[in-house]
């Protein structure tokens, strides 16, 4: 598998630099017919632009897609699909410093390690502008996942900094009823109406202060069927592991209840299943690597953005030390336009095992007992 | 990449089933000249194995490895290496009541769901009797890093239930300075020589209760050059993610400092980087997934066994509700056994990624300015 | 795709050394259900086996199979398959010599200019030995084809030296009408029963000379649906011709008409299509890399057996001029084996595709028209 | 691998149909540090470019290539290289008729079956034009194979119809010392200046006649060291073999001496070795699928161009009998232009390959004894 090409069947190839003239990818074994339109992307890229609250980065670009290649007539034909953004808002101005500076807490110095040659315009590759092309490809995932099966992949910030949803528990979310529509409604895609202003107060002071913060986004997916995964190192959540921590400045993954679960005793989280459902879901709709039917729970964590107006200890590229200082445009919490990316990857991962689901247990009929998802 | 191979270039695909006749792996892609002879496999499974305390199943394996193929006058000659331990103690005598049963919290339901038929014995293909073949894959592994590299790759257990090292910061751990004779020294792979005779009492008393606790593990690799890994989807911490969370039981995994880099600040969090060293390692010696030259921390939670004597309401085949009980052999702590899983793991993650580093990066010679190690 | 694997969904790793301990595969990806026995193996491994007529090398192998993994009562799991053939009947006597030497025709001096080192038993690695694995592997693949769909997998030789079948069209030779029975009762595969007492002349004379000759295998594969195959790289005919050539000792493969369209009028070539059937079958049942309905039709070509007691000017490890003699057990056509190999081969790349196809195009139901296969 | 990706390390995706907005590529896996620059690409694209000579289609393209990424200061820099071109002369008028006929020899009716939709306009996904990107990936593999190897990939024309070069022996064509000035100077890459003209008259017939013929082309790469290649199925002539099937209209391929090989002896075929050199090559470079260290040679069959003036039987989406009569541009041998997509072809398996190679055997040293080349 290249580098820059995720999925085994439904795969994408990203490409493109974030200052560079454009970003792109290639979708290889999208299903045919699927309509699909170049409108279709709006509604997601919009959600993980920049720009659009005080919050984010000032870059704004118009992430217009263009379908290069694999649909006709408005569906998918099966073959390549090549989605393209032009680059319009790359201000390629004052990199003379930053192509001599490594920066802490960014890849300027590994890139530079394993390439001898890198391109710092505004982080280059590994910009999370890459991003863009991820939420891209998952649109159509997410509807042939939503139309051939129901399925419904959705995220939400779970913590800020120190903040946490009150009067919710997180392992619970979804159970507890999350309202999507008050997800939808704030900038923060929190759960909790009553706590924006708050939010609100706490991103001013923070971006008045040139600091940042780290989140947690939670992706809760419903209505996968039980079956899809594989064995041992084709696990369903081994993919999803790998498929989170590949985005931008992601430091950990959970699966269900995750590191709360060294604490637990056995005989609480084991999830008790009876003929009428599940009666919990510690394990996050996983068992074995392979889908139980219940909703697939994972989180995120996101470190705090590197890029600071403060002043920090740096190398440049002729190994002298510098004080690094970025003035640049940059979030001062990067997981605020987090969430749809991890749809995003969840989409991806349970598309291409769908795929790969149907490919060898296509003989497999409908497997009785078939035990309700019960408790989420 | 089949489901059950592992890596691109050093692909290590395992086979077998924990009561079938014998379980086994296929390592294709191994430089010639390695040494490697049967008794080389010895101790890592022994640090694996169960039966050798009383707080570990009681199923007692020889796990004597046979060398099939690759290997000609003790050395890898470049082609695949197959190694074969027959299983000895696999005791095929009560499984009528097991077949009929789905045991909550293990992957009984998930595969009978995916493929219509399964193993019933001692859990089939999803036992961790498979991990065996991943400790002995690794053992080759482990040798060329050490050789090639000077790498060491190190576990230990960093938690067990609500059990925590005392006085001393998990994070920090290596920095501030493990002694791994002493991890080596007691059968918890713990750090602190104080705490042993107090986990031995917390394990009598779990055993003696019937349930069993959850676990937390760290790995760090020390060594790795910086430039390993590759951009956006093979990134380094992405497999890692993958290769850990692939292991039974795993729920969760951290990179660096992980979950606790969401509450951080990013003026704490990014790690200052002088021309002497770097001066912290928050990261875990990965940016932009590819290592930094830094010590490489890994943290893995594993949830408590679900096999246990309490009952648990289960379903049985026949979509029945059951009481489910346990009687057979199982480890009050899965996470026990798993130290040398994990750094199995963790290196042949590593050994993937440097033979991918030189295949793309040879032409790239020696990258000035190189920075220190520093604080890990 | 590790290099001693094949397959992307079917996958086959197959292992071991011509002299070494054992001989196997692991099969990954199968579809479960299927009914798989020991004994199932033992037709097509005794058609390629050595030892059955003195026409071919004296080497007598039991090629016992041990099923290790991935079957329970009698039926595939859908985990791996792991199947062991132990090594009898390698004699390990007189390798001091042939240890020393490069043998011109043969892979000794490249291994041992890639490896730096090589098993030179026998050949080690690049014996022809390893393919007894492929042809266990293509038996399940060959019962799966012929229950889910009515495929035929057969081939026959169909050119020794410059011998080649009386009063037939080999272009045409299914539609001609090939009586398999005539193929299976002699041990030529020859397709013409008045012939095979000259092909034993031919051949004792030419075995009493200590020369050896080259041979042609077609093979035909009949009930292939329409549909089957990708674009671009994934063709049907790309891996047919992938999948053939990596037997050893093969130098050239054709699709349906092969060399012979070099020479033809596009008149001629295209077959022209009617509701009723396609009335010809130049194209080999591939269009654009995938199948037509009609029969897939390969012809493979076999190199003369390099190894013959007739001395050659060869070059020692030491860089010296020797002249190479070879005295063992030796093919003086390796042709006459390759029948089933090339069965297998042609069974596996189906195989896989029908898997790669149902995984993308599971949702396309069934697609009208459909022209029968007609002219074969 | 998905089915638009071709290698495993320098891994080449394509897109695009034939009349969609573009075509383009993107190229995972590039080593760092090549020049690379938008007009590096016009001499291979010119040379395999339509419209040049009144003997190949009068589609005229401009094909100018825009680098989206990966690039640079004019170096590549280890992360995705994108390449695009847009389509400017597709003709997108009468595609009524075509959309409703399956066209005999095209791939019309196979996509149909497949994917139950198809892009109808020129072809599509299967249309040649794909090619064009072949070509491109491959200028950059074959500066990397030259600036570090001395490798030289060059392809000429050896048979159109019954026409073969005159006094020379297709076999020992490179040892007789192509000149490859000649190759390059007309129309039909001949290496026989003397047949040219006989050539410009065949050609004019067979236009005048509404039909066309097939082609033969051989490769012949030289500066290949010893020692590339995989053993088993990544056997260096099994990948050429894939890769070559690969091109549109290609219905076979050949290593060395291929299909004569059948009625050589093995006295005669297998290549006698000196310390001075190879005193033949009937291998055409390759042993046990590993490169020898001669020249390699393939030789790849292409049928007739299908699409003619003259109406032949064929069915409409109806499922009608209808006569097909194809009116477009199209040349009417399409191996004209072949030649640069088979030297493409070539390079582009023996780059990934030299990635592999160093991969897996990058520890390993010179190895001597080393025998020169020889006879190619």
């Amino acid at each position: 598998m290249p580098a820059n090409a995720f999925g085994q069947l439904f795969a994408v190839t990203t490409f493109g630099e974030s200052h560079g003239p454009a970003i792109g990818c290639v979708i290889d074994g999208c299903p045919p017919g699927i309509a699909i339109a170049p409108e279709d992307f709006s509604h997601d890229l919009a959600r993980r632009a920049t720009g659009r609250t005080r919050h984010t980065s000032a870059r704004h670009e118009a992430d217009a897609v263009e379908i290069l290649s694999g649909v006709y007539a408005g569906r998918s034909t099966g073959t390549p699909i090549a989605l393209l953004i032009r680059n319009t808002d790359a201000r390629s101005r004052d990199y003379a410093k930053i192509a001599e500076q490594f920066r802490p807490g960014h890849a300027d110095y590994t890139y530079w390690q394993k390439y001898g040659i890198r391109d710092p315009r505004g982080g280059g590759r590994a910009s999370a502008r890459e991003t863009t092309m991820r939420v891209a490809a998952a649109v159509i995932a997410k509807r042939w996942l939503a139309e051939k099966h129901g399925i419904a992949v959705r995220g939400c910030m779970t913590q800020i900094g120190d903040v946490t949803p009150h009067g919710s528990d997180r392992l619970r979310l979804d159970a507890a009823g999350i309202d999507w529509n008050v997800v939808a409604a704030n900038p923060f895609f929190w759960p909790v109406a009553a706590q924006v202003e708050e939010l609100e107060h706490f991103m001013d002071a923070l971006r008045k202060s040139g600091d940042s913060v780290g989140a947690r986004i939670d992706v809760i997916a419903t209505g996968v069927p039980p079956g899809w995964g594989e064995p041992i190192y084709g696990k369903l959540d081994a993919e999803l592991a790998a498929a989170l921590m590949s985005i931008n400045a992601v430091k950990g993954v959970e699966i269900g209840d995750g590191f709360a679960a060294v604490a637990q005793k056995g005989s609480a989280h084991r999830d008790a299943m009876t003929p009428q459902g599940f009666l919990s879901n510690h394990a996050g709709g996983i068992l074995g690597g392979i889908s139980s039917g219940q909703a697939i729970r994972c989180s995120v964590a996101f470190k705090p953005t590197s890029s600071l107006r403060l002043p920090v200890p740096g190398v440049d590229v002729h190994g002298n030390a510098v004080d690094v200082v970025t003035t640049g445009r940059h979030d001062p919490c990067v997981g605020l336009r987090a969430t749809p990316i991890c749809e995003a990857m969840v989409a991806l991962v349970l598309m291409d095992q769908a795929l790969r689901h149907r490919a060898q247990c296509g003989d497999v009929g409908a497997v009785a007992p078939r035990i309700p998802a019960g408790q989420s």
